[in-house]
């Protein structure tokens, strides 16, 4: 009876029962989603499957956001899914390690252009797919993800089986047809993890997704128990049995609320360390040639995960902590500039990178880190960060993300459309047509981007 | 090393050092194929995906055999693979339940109908596909299976990348790649047995596959050892670690010529007795009225797993040994039309139905039967069964595969089409254009057909 209590969950949730906090952090998930998709539209992975995609003689029926082409609906989930995980910079639910954006909103928005669904449309269907994933990612976890399945790629379409389901007003039934259809093909194994198939586990469950979704709502017959039967998904793909977490308590509180979205470009150990520097030189403004030396006092996965010196490519810059806080004390930021291979193999940055010290501190949390800066002039700053921004102590404010935004969305877009996009994200439930939305994400003519 | 060794054979593999009896056995596997995909291309779940297609601007590029309506690549890909089991009547290779072409050949066909590739080049790429399916499923056989999975939908993409990968004759490093995005999306549950979902699971596989395949071809990464690394296809998917069955002995024999076809539409161990009443019916054609009673002895898995007396719809009548010998005594056969709501309840076959009897003996194989016929003039008839047809000691001839073939297709296609079909198949290595092939699969003007 568990996937027919969600299918019937999924049904009666309407937008007016959702909380303003909800919403609203539905928002906040949609414009760090947009931003982070638009920034790696032009990366070579997305070129490959344009390519595909064009061989298949795809229609152009939905945005590729960050794109000028178009392509059908079941690309543009793949794409848009792809996308916004390339830079590994998306948002994450910390409890499950589930991205929940990546999977979720390819599906809702590719949808919704085709059919033009309102914002308000959009955004109760991303908190109730969002729910819905969120919450077998609890059921199963952490066996399935020890097991080798990368959680986002495998739970994330049947959220977006979930919330297409909602958006067609489906019956119970086929809203459990819907799921079924989703559930029978759970994609993303871990050892393809540092791949081009890693963003694409999301964008495939956002494929997946919606084709279950549009296959349920023609009456396609799965089983109606696939989630809870013996050989369906949460026993096939986990050792555990938490059957209860994906219907009790339903509406009392957002899973989405709990979302929380990266700072930095890098692994979430880093930032700290990041924050830290950051803090100091907001207050400070020194330059490199002052700095003698810069020692970080971290937790000890801090040097397990990230304690690479000697490096070359700007991948390798976000397994280096050090590389992170000479971003930080150079830009005041560690976005996505500052990992490409010319930023890691700049002379002031290498400079700088060798007079960075790390000293473990067992009496450290994950997210706190201590900083001390020695000037050449002798002054000593210290500066400690007792819970790193982005951490779900310290949340990234709206003015944060709209910073990231604006940053990590580059010169795809122009200055104009980035401002326009993050005033329509604001209020995205008051956009009846979401036409120009749409638009503003294609840069239309090239030379006239800034 | 075993998916580098892997790709390294499907490129270094040529028709030329193919067997001749994998030549001939991928030509009875297309036969066979070819017509339960015919067969069952109007089942209504198949007009459910045709409406998905058509909402996503579907390009009329490869055939679906058996419709007039033409679809993309990767839909065809699906529907073909997904007709071609609705009927649960296709191949099979016993070792491990695999059904090998319904996953395989969809891909193939429709890449080669979109590139005007040759027949060589098909059953080439079949024979090819066709080992790497077979020889993953016999390395997770059986805790993958017992674990839930729906083995000819979990590994049957990954033999539809190797076919792709072989088409475009990709170098080995794109192979390993096909092989990786193929790997991280296995589809089907067993759960979803039953349901039009089952079906689904070839189908899907069949698109995953061939995506995958193109994907690879374009560059795009993955994993180079997607089978064997510890968050791999196989550790993840299976208790099993038998890695050496997934290269050892290439070229010595190949899979195809273990490939079995089902002589009756329903499940195997009802097999011998179908067999045994035609082997009466054919030296005595008795009719109904002249039967007091047929008495069926046969294995206790004829009992366990076929032994409904009370029977309702055609789908029941599978799964009753005594439906079945009715179906054989009054039609000579067990296909399509016995298992039909219609034939179940027709008088004549349930007063038939009525006079049959099983006992269970111990002493006789899964693949053997003895049938006693009594008859109101006092006479006996008996006939044993020492290997039932289409069992792997009693393989069915080439002349009833063209009868099912001929049977299977029913009004769909042409009697004419039927027999060009045939002769087609039949020399399939030396046709260089496969237009006419395709076209004698499309029912084009459905009044024409007989």
């Amino acid at each position: 009876m568990v996937t027919e209590k969600l299918a019937l969950h999924i049904k009666n949730t309407s937008y007016e029962q959702l909380s303003q906090n909800a919403i609203y952090e539905a928002k906040r998930s949609l414009l760090n989603w947009l931003g982070v998709a638009i920034g790696a539209a032009e990366h070579e992975s997305m070129e490959k499957v344009f390519h595909v995609a064009s061989l298949t003689g795809s229609q152009p029926q939905a945005t590729v956001f960050g794109r000028k082409e178009k392509v059908d609906i079941l690309f543009a989930a793949l794409l848009n899914g792809m996308s916004s995980h390339i830079f590994d910079f998306d948002d994450t639910l910390l409890e499950t390690v589930l991205h929940p954006s990546a999977p979720v909103y390819p599906a809702i928005l590719a949808f919704a252009e085709k059919e033009r669904r309102s914002g308000k449309e959009v955004l109760e269907a991303f908190v109730i797919g969002c729910e819905v994933e969120a919450r077998l990612a609890l059921s199963v976890y952490p066996s399935h993800y020890w097991r080798g399945w990368h959680i986002t790629g495998s739970v994330g379409g049947i959220g977006a089986a979930a919330a297409i389901s909602k958006m067609q007003d489906l019956e119970v039934e086929n809203t459990q047809y819907a799921l079924g259809i989703a559930a029978t093909e759970p994609t993303g194994l871990r050892e393809m993890f540092g791949t081009m198939t890693k963003p694409f586990h999301p964008g495939k469950a956002a494929m997946n997704g919606l084709l279950a979704g549009l296959m349920g709502g023609q009456g396609f017959t799965s089983s109606k128990q696939p989630l809870e039967a013996e050989r369906g998904f949460i026993k096939v793909l986990s050792e555990e049995s938490k059957m209860d977490i994906i219907t009790d308590n339903w509406g009392e509180k957002w899973e989405v609320e709990k979302n929380s979205y990266k700072p930095f470009a890098s692994g979430i150990v880093t930032h700290p360390a990041i924050d830290g520097i950051i803090g100091i030189q907001k207050q400070h403004s020194l330059r490199a040639e002052e700095v003698e030396s810069i020692t970080i006092f971290g937790h000890p996965l801090v040097k397990e995960l990230t304690g690479k010196t000697e490096i070359f490519t700007g991948l390798e810059g976000k397994f280096s902590v050090f590389h992170c806080v000479a971003s930080g004390f150079l830009n005041l930021k560690a976005s996505v500039g500052e990992f490409t291979d010319e930023f890691v193999n700049d002379p002031t940055v290498k400079g700088l990178r060798g007079k960075i010290h790390l000293v473990i501190d067992e009496q450290m949390k994950e997210d706190q880190a201590k900083l001390v800066v020695k000037l050449s002039d002798g002054r000593e700053l210290t500066h400690f960060v007792e819970h790193a921004i982005g951490s779900m102590d310290q949340p990234m404010s709206d003015q944060l993300l709209i910073d990231k935004f604006i940053d990590v969305t580059g010169t795809i877009i122009s200055v104009d459309a980035k401002h326009q996009l993050i005033e329509m994200v604001q209020r995205f439930e008051t956009l009846d047509d979401l036409t120009v939305f749409f638009d503003l994400c294609r840069p239309l003519e090239k030379g006239n981007q800034v």
